[in-house]
């Protein structure tokens, strides 16, 4: 079965992203990334209330992200989230892109893990809420 | 009764916290003011966690900052902070100095109020736990 | 002469901004200031790279934040910032609002002063490329 | 020859960097790697002033972070930054500690490369500057 899902926004580079150099802080594309994220995850209607809703939190356990061009003051920013990995852990790979130019700017990717919040375990395969909210499972399954 | 609380610190100036200008972006010393305050909270065994054990939060409701001079990456800057008003809302005055020349950075202040976390009730008067921390008031009192 | 200017744009809360109360955590509404503040100057052609074109900076010298209810991740804010004085010194207010149930979540202002960049000196009357830019004085003023 | 450069520093938990789980939020990590590698290029006299100086910038152009275990308000964290290479471009891998416990939190690493400021060329051999920062070149080298 094919899972395909994808989200993106766009981001204009506010002044309090900018470091000495007048380009965007490396660090602040971690939050370029979030909100990417975020809105992929709303999509299939699992936020992060929904995720504790289900008894489930999803720590990001690993993270990388690649710089290739600098982004400046009021560039408008193409920000894609994709689903690359949903089975045993949460893959998201992120490209960003200057919206006018199309050319790439930094791209990279987070995994996430379910941590059982009642048993604080984590979670080896992804729980079944995923799997449904994601449309490989259905309600029986 | 007198009630002389205050505490300090040094902050050197981290890179991150720099803007285009080279100089530490104003809503940083949110964080500087928030840094000092902790340390204050602390030594009256008051701090943020103990405040929610104790039934409260502390929301702040009203903040100003002045900014005299401006601060540069390494630049080490002493923080000060120093309770002004406790009996009904929670006042402190914040000083930060440029620790070499002892120049004056920024001052302000910031006023909290209790609410109590069960009934979600702002408290027109500090509870008791405060005015004990504080040691205006006694065990029994 | 009558000068009117505002400007407003929404704000989704990103998760990031929240704190242990799930709620923004109170330094980063500067940031949502400085968002619409951005955008008022934009509005008047005159942002900070046209400023530092213009041979001034414009640092924020007094700032003041009041909150009034609290808000949490996804919430929709409007954020309004107007134009209150410019003749010896940039005065803008903000007000945030719930997008939805348009209750005033946040108010406050700022106060900048023009630096002209060469000498380095703090100017006690605004230069007149702001008069210009806001229309009070005409290109031959 | 042998190049053995760390550096370490201890940082306390700020109340800001907490996310609503009450643990350092994941995209905080990145300031903690960059308080240490400052502390680090310090140590050499190679600070980003120096770096300017020198007539490079050193942008970062890949970074990893892997989350072990969440850190919480108030914990001593032993943050490592260790130089691992710098013929080519400038990798640097961090450690963090709970200070208490020893437990390992967080590790990762960065990658750097030299950038001419006047050409704007990337560097694919790291200048001598570097390598006479690091004593593995002689001032005639």
């Amino acid at each position: 079965m094919t899972v395909n899902h994808f989200a993106e926004l766009t981001i204009q580079v506010p002044f309090y992203d900018l470091d000495p150099m007048s380009i965007v802080w490396h660090g602040n594309y971690v939050k370029y990334f979030e909100k990417v994220r975020c809105k992929l995850l709303s999509q299939i209607n699992y936020d992060y209330c929904e995720m504790r809703d289900s008894g489930y939190i999803w720590p990001i356990i690993d993270m990388r992200l690649k710089y290739i061009n600098s982004a400046t003051f009021g560039q408008e920013l193409r920000c894609v989230a994709t689903l690359s990995e949903y089975e045993n852990r949460l893959k998201i790979n992120y490209e960003i892109f200057c919206k006018k130019t199309q050319k790439r700017m930094t791209k990279g990717y987070t995994i996430q893990v379910a941590v059982n919040i009642k048993s604080q375990e984590m979670q080896l395969v992804s729980p079944d809420v995923l799997l449904r909210k994601l449309g490989v499972k259905n309600e029986q399954g």
